[in-house]
């Protein structure tokens, strides 16, 4: 298992050879790939929403790929899909595992960010555990990533008033320029969570909804901050993951601010919206196809830059990476 | 302002006049007094719900007495009533800030407590934000005190299991004999919370709803067992206020568990159901007077006892102390 932040040395390259599809399956030819933060929670001893990710498998994973043959009627050569077959270049798949996609509607990488599992979590984060309306103030950390750089739009979309926190300056300019934040901050230029907090509320007063991916620090410096009846959305600790989940890191015990603001903090995971897939798409999929919403990836190239991909996610080392992280096989 | 635990050397007697009820106004001899765990909050210098108590002045709290005069036509000597009068034998108050009283359908200190503010908590906390159904597994901590007193009965009411969690074996077994509790522990046995964590898995397994009054390694030992869609009440952190709101207390970061069981966590005021009373009194007054439900209540003799029963509230020197601590004055 990764100690700290994973990296190239916690994964092998296997070969075997390309299945054969059997009867109600399809060959895959998987084309894009997704690093997400949450595999790191999985790669931990500890059980989050699901046991362990067992050792010596390959790595689960959202995939976009091409059927290359099929023994199911409903699928036939060429169909683009999504599914979770992992980080595979090639996978046989149960029919009942996968699911069409269009990319006539939207470039076929959507399919694994705005369109996706990113995308429904920024989506039903925001809008059922945040409750966001207009004029609120909306703050979200890790606003670069996958699901920040939408989060900061749609909240946008709702008439709110959003700042972004991020790592480093040119991340900063590019979540007001193309996602429109109306403050952002760098979270880099702060080494301690008082100096922060006052930063931001020097920026925006208060907070009625933090959407929060990273804890730690951030969360010290927001949580004093908030509004009477705020709504803190937990869609991720990535602070946390590198360790401190096994054992858990020290930081201020601040629950009394959600007594004296009657607030709420939710946790939230996509595959609880799964099923309400249609009533997101609806809304989204023709922003996406408009251009009002911007769905940016990081697309690196090379099966054998997964992990390498995967650590981008994490530490100092993805200064340059801008929304959702993918790997073209 | 206090330093630590409240204590008689905070406070000040001080004598006056018995002042005269004007137009509109009644005067009021207090005959029970409440001492309350936030007051000690109002009485650090940070801000909370309101601003801090100001120095100097009359200890603001929830009294109950009868009208001496009256110069308001809603009144007559002799009416009981409620107000937030604070700590004083005598109040001049205006028609509007006071409250009838029915002390025929509840003995009057039951006012201070199941028919009061913290039977408002009790309840509207637990069905609320608890949103506590037949089933669950609630834990409660401060349970022998006047709202986890009511918690605990209300939860039984409902068909929920109740770990009652208290400190000192009296206590414990008072909260099963009298409030029914199916399970109690007392944290004074704990020293970490692993070990306290580890009982409490071993009593009841998982938690759905936590009423959470004390916070601390408390909270520590439960945020790691919640089950699926938890819900965390926040009424109290009685744990951090003898200082740690000044100076936030360390604790371990545990946000990513709200994240793996897509829990909720909502910080409870008892104001915010003020206008609620009459819903929560048609069904909790016929409790009590039928004896379905217990209003425990610890009465201190003397208006001089005042910052000694506020102590009682705090600390060790509470281990007598069951249900709604007052003064009878």
């Amino acid at each position: 298992r990764p100690v700290g932040e994973p990296r190239a040395s916690d994964f092998r390259l296997e070969e075997m050879p390309v299945p054969q599809a059997g009867p109600d399956e399809v060959l895959l030819r998987t084309k894009w790939l997704s690093v997400d933060p949450y595999m790191r929670i999985n790669q931990s001893k500890q059980p989050s929403w699901m046991a362990p990710h067992p050792l010596n498998v390959v790595q689960s994973a959202a995939a976009v790929g091409q059927v290359l043959q099929s023994a199911s009627p409903q699928y036939a050569p060429g169909d683009w899909v999504q599914c979770y077959s992992g980080w595979q270049q090639f996978a046989k798949l149960h029919n009942s595992a996968i699911s069409k996609i269009d990319i006539q509607a939207a470039p076929a990488p959507s399919y694994l960010h705005a369109l996706g599992m990113p995308g429904r979590t920024a989506w039903f984060g925001l809008h059922e555990a945040g409750r966001v309306k207009a004029g609120d103030i909306v703050v979200v950390s890790a606003a670069a990533g996958a699901v920040g750089s939408l989060v900061v739009q749609f909240a946008k979309q709702n008439g709110a008033r959003v700042l972004a926190i991020a790592g480093g300056a040119d991340k900063c300019a590019w979540l007001s320029a193309e996602c429109g934040a109306d403050w952002t901050l760098d979270h880099r230029k702060f080494t301690d969570s008082a100096s922060l907090s006052a930063a931001i509320r020097a920026l925006c007063g208060g907070v009625d909804v933090y959407f929060d991916n990273v804890g730690g620090m951030i969360s010290d410096a927001i949580w004093p901050l908030i509004n009477l009846r705020a709504r803190i959305i937990i869609c991720g600790q990535i602070s946390q993951y590198s360790g401190g989940l096994d054992v858990p890191e020290l930081g201020p015990r601040l629950m009394q601010h959600l007594l004296y603001q009657r607030a709420t903090v939710q946790g939230i995971l996509a595959r609880d919206y799964a099923h309400r897939m249609d009533e997101m798409l609806r809304v989204v999929a023709p922003k996406l196809a408009s251009g009002e919403l911007r769905s940016t990836q990081t697309i690196i190239e090379g099966f054998s830059q997964l992990p390498h991909a995967l650590g981008l996610l994490f530490g100092h080392t993805g200064a340059a990476v801008r929304g959702k992280v993918m790997v073209r096989v």
